[in-house]
């Protein structure tokens, strides 16, 4: 897949290049260099940390502001109990495989994966077919030195038997595995030991509240859980009305066993949730669903995927929820949202699909789901997920701590309701029940409507009915008539309750940042060196940089002039004015991704303006400063693009550029 | 304290009406409260939430962009070794005294300052003075009943101890803290049982990464470790130029032991930090000082408070530099610069103080402190620490990990150095230092100049030294002039190298919102019942609340259009359709504190345009759709206010208002 991915101008995409202009730019880095370096710790510089800022304000107003969501900020570190509630406590988990001769810890699917595609790569050599070299680290080739070396030619239908595993590995349950690793003798690459069978290993961090030792907590491993317990304050800010919103962006954790693949699987990430809650006998339905309806999605589902295939097909959001191959109208809505949404911040349309989970791939919670997948140099990855998770986790959590965890509303019209009821005469069945009494009294509470009326009758018939009794001797109680009494009544009933249903989407904050950047870098035509980050000027982490055509103290004071009306402006700058031709300071800053240059000249100094360059094209115009500082300030906010500039202003044909 | 605070319009602050408000509007709550809630962790609500989001977004354009900060973000979770090395393994602690009968663990300096206010309480009661009911939930009320009851009178001479003891207790060492409880006989107020004495519990959440258990690490205590080991990538991006400035906003831990005083304690805080790298040697001075030189600030020094004075004293911080007050010009810098942020977001400036700290209060790494105070219900309470952490953690970091965390650059003057050398002949000592030959070289490159000018001597008179060599049998070796030389050598020195100071500016986020809530708090002239949040419309958690003059369909299209012109231009809205009256409808979201409010009526309907409502002066105008829109859009960028508004359209004396 790697292999496949090209850059947007449709180059081959170089990672160790592209990487290399991430370290030198200082974009990012493993945590704690000094100290080793540790494994799944990502500390951002200011490139991506300012890029990370501005794609939280616009997710903010795409989604918080323009929904009208209700922004929340919950605690990350919770406590056990909720988390054993959710289901997180026994189920967040990963398989893992042990080779019992070294220790080593390996992820289950990732050795399968890694040991099937490696067979399939030797039988591609043995065919004589071309085969592309991942472009992994060399530590990692010498690491799987004992691995098959010479290549080996595949039984055709065993290689089919491969492709199909790996098209549905993702489908597997532990069991599933550990009988995948018996069959096809997959062993630990490095030793060529076999493994020990998939466990199941919690990923929750753990830690205390307190020092008394009697509170043990987890860093949460979703926000999600924050939200849903706040749902009491929710329903209130919201005038008890449904559909609605609640939006959280914070961090959440998993103590991944053994990190890989850079920024994708990291121990410690920021993720944007919305858990929208909805009425689950209103069919789901959306109001401003017919606002987006003949928006087109290229969707993969679960069946095309299970027969093996992943071509997406293109198709109308209103068709797709018309004919339940996306089950209702919220789950459309949002679906067409995110991709406006990855739209407005620049990633390729080209390299984004929708994916729906096959069964056992979802989360213990989800009744359906679809990710956004964005494709990268790693294959297509999972950056959102907007899953249904039905009612499950408000009614555990009211069934765990008996809070009203529902949404209580007037019937519209209220209903006469047919009821059979069954009272104990207390006054006379104490003596009889003694300490047991409220043991009956519940069982009776219990009876179905149907067990009711089958009583009734025994009662009419025999009058005695015998009660199972959870808790008493003999598990039983006979009960006289004296005792209890059977009644049909009917009342009528004026409130509703209901636990709502939630949809939510899911979004990973740093794998978004990571395939934007991989999506907005390319390189200059015949000059691989040059480099360019195309970060579109709305979220660009500096919107401007300044050269002064040279080192020249007659400069200083237009330059400040400059850079006081830039910070009037609250536009983000650099001034380089480092000995170097303006050429390769432009260049140079190309790869921060600064989508626009001012170039103070001579002629500056003679109050003719200045030079305003566009970093994607590298065309320039001319205009005075409050002409070019207006085209600045629309393009970074969105109002104007760079070709309606190039029309307003006189183009300027700099010998700077041609320099380069 | 908390009885002599008032609201902004001079009123009497009632901390159970203001506390109801944020609870009623969920502005925020405890955290897990189906569980049970937990203490010192809080969750925001909707309003909350955005002015904490708005507040960010300042606090970036004020520091990180005005002031080209580079912005990092650093991991929470931090490996043993990084924190055992900056000194908080060891010393991020408070002192905790233990009731041995019960248990009950207690901070040792809020124990003292309890039971020795509540002695001056009731010896205020004794002498017939007039004692503020401290403001404290009934539950704590009740809690302390065991405590003194009646009114006990103390000798003048007790009472001005105890006075003295409050003010200096910041600068008590925890054996002061013991003595102190043993002198003053201080036992836990809720069970009068004498108390063990103080010992000291570390504060940091420990947890561990992977599933080896050999990787122990902590959720980090303050952002600015991960910042000073980015320390060399930061030196890249400056091209190596200091002063420079790195900024972090993210989240810190403290695993406080018995949280209280609501957001102002709690166990996980937004943190905005700074660290402002500085060359020691060039008198830590700042560019832009003399831009805020005249600026005045209220500074309450050491000095005043060793002599038991509270009162800040009004200077330029030109002055308060010019006389070592303020050490430096860049610790200088940061306090106009705090005072400005706060003076943006809203906080009351009467409200507002800088106090140095004294020397026992300062954490471990700090060579001077100045705390930003804002005043609230609490009392003064810190907001912003603006430390000078010296070479400390660099320098620690440097030695712990062998990695080089030092500024290296070419001498403006290369200088001639005259050096004494020691050198082993390294054919001849080998035969006879055996393994000890690497201890030998390692303890004669460790003499100091001094010893190698003395053993010089040495050697010249006597053919031989002893040097004294660490893990050799004796500790000392004796060395002949065969085998080691001495000489005076001289070079020409061409590069310095030198470890940075740090000045560090770091804001509880939580603490500001706090303050900034009670200060922004008030309620209608004669009316109690009427509170008003009065947010500046640059940080209000939504901009406009919009109000059908009553239910009628009529007005549907045009609140649509209404609507869809708010969010075009980006302002959050709340429509309130509510049967109630208008007055009721703008009084209720008052306390929302949404600074504008746009009125459509019948009149709306003949095309006739909307009014304008002011919330702080409740007064109104009437305007076009376009007039309304621009004036609000320019209020909430805060380029116009109310009173200019005011004049250019014309006064609307609306009925509704006077309804209320």
């Amino acid at each position: 897949m790697a292999s496949e991915y090209k850059t947007r101008t449709g180059q081959e995409f170089d990672r160790n290049a592209f990487e290399s202009l991430l370290r030198r730019k200082v974009f990012l880095w493993q945590s704690f260099e000094p100290y080793g370096a540790t494994k799944g710790l990502f500390d951002y510089g200011p490139p991506l940390e300012n890029l990370e800022a501005e794609v939280i304000n616009i997710w903010r107003d795409h989604f918080i502001r323009h929904e009208k969501m209700m922004a929340l900020k919950c605690s990350m570190i919770t406590p056990y109990q909720v988390l054993k509630t959710s289901g997180h406590v026994d189920k967040f988990a990963d398989y893992m495989c042990k080779d019992p001769k070294t220790g080593e810890i390996l992820r289950s699917d990732h050795l399968i994966k890694d040991v099937i595609e490696a067979r399939l790569k030797s039988d591609k050599e043995a065919r004589g077919e071309k085969v592309e070299d991942a472009e992994e680290d060399p530590k990692k080739k010498k690491k799987q030195s004992k691995a098959v070396k010479s290549a080996v030619k595949l039984d055709d239908a065993v290689k089919q038997e491969y492709e199909h595993l790996l098209a549905t590995l993702d489908d597997c349950t532990g069991d599933d595995m550990g009988a995948l690793i018996k069959k096809h003798d997959i062993r630990n690459p490095t030793t060529n030991n076999e493994v020990e069978p998939p466990v199941s290993v919690n990923l929750m961090f753990q830690t205390q509240i307190g020092a008394t030792g009697k509170e043990p907590a987890f860093l949460r491993p979703e926000t999600a859980q924050g939200q849903f317990l706040s749902f009491q304050k929710l329903l209130e800010y919201s005038d008890n009305q449904l559909p609605m919103a609640s939006a959280s962006i914070g961090y959440s954790f998993r103590n991944e066993l053994s990190p890989r693949s850079g920024l994708l699987r990291v121990r410690e990430f920021l993720m944007a949730e919305i858990e929208h809650f909805v009425d689950p006998e209103s069919g789901k339905r959306h109001p401003k669903f017919h606002s987006v309806r003949d928006v087109k999605l290229p969707l993969l589902d679960r069946k095309t995927q299970s027969a093996g295939g992943s071509t997406p097909t293109v198709t109308s959001i209103g068709e797709a929820v018309d004919s339940k191959l996306v089950d209702n109208e919220t789950l459309g809505y949002f679906l067409v949202r995110i991709m406006q949404f990855m739209q407005k911040i620049g990633i390729d349309p080209a390299k984004l699909r929708f994916r729906q989970h096959m069964a056992n791939e979802m989360a213990h919670y989800a009744a359906d789901c679809w990710d956004c997948e964005l494709l990268n140099s790693y294959g297509w990855i999972e950056c959102v997920g907007c899953a249904d998770r039905s009612a499950y986790d408000l009614s555990v959590h009211e069934k765990a701590t008996g809070t009203f965890l529902k949404v209580r509303e007037p019937l519209k019209d209220p209903k006469r309701v047919e009821e059979w009821t069954a009272s104990l005469d207390k006054k006379k069945s104490g003596p009889k029940l003694k300490k047991d009494q409220s043991k009956v009294e519940a069982a009776l509470a219990g009876l179905s409507q149907e067990m009711r009326e089958k009583m009734s009758i025994s009662m009419e018939k025999e009058g005695k009915v015998e009660v199972s009794v959870e808790g008493v001797e003999g598990g039983k109680v006979e009960l006289g008539r004296e005792i209890v009494s059977f009644a049909k009544e009917s009342r009528v009933e004026t409130m509703r309750e209901y636990t709502p249903n939630v949809i939510e989407p899911s979004f990973g904050v740093g794998r978004i940042l990571y395939s934007l950047m991989e999506h907005v870098y390319w390189t200059r035509e015949g000059d691989a060196a040059r480099s360019v980050m195309s970060f579109l000027p709305t979220l660009a982490p500096i919107k401007v940089l300044v050269v002064p055509l040279q080192k020249d103290a007659r400069f200083a004071p237009l330059l400040s002039e400059l850079e006081a009306r830039l910070d009037d402006a609250q536009l983000s700058y650099k001034v380089d004015q480092s000995g170097v031709s303006i050429g390769k300071r432009y260049s140079r800053n190309d790869e921060l991704g600064i989508p626009f240059g001012i170039t103070v000249d001579y002629e500056s100094l003679e109050g003719k303006g200045f030079t305003l360059r566009d970093r994607d094209s590298t065309k320039q115009v001319r205009g005075s400063l409050e002409e070019i500082l207006e085209a600045i300030g629309k393009m970074c906010k969105g109002k104007e693009g760079w070709e309606s500039v190039e029309k307003r202003l006189p183009v300027f044909e700099g010998k700077e550029e041609k320099e380069e």
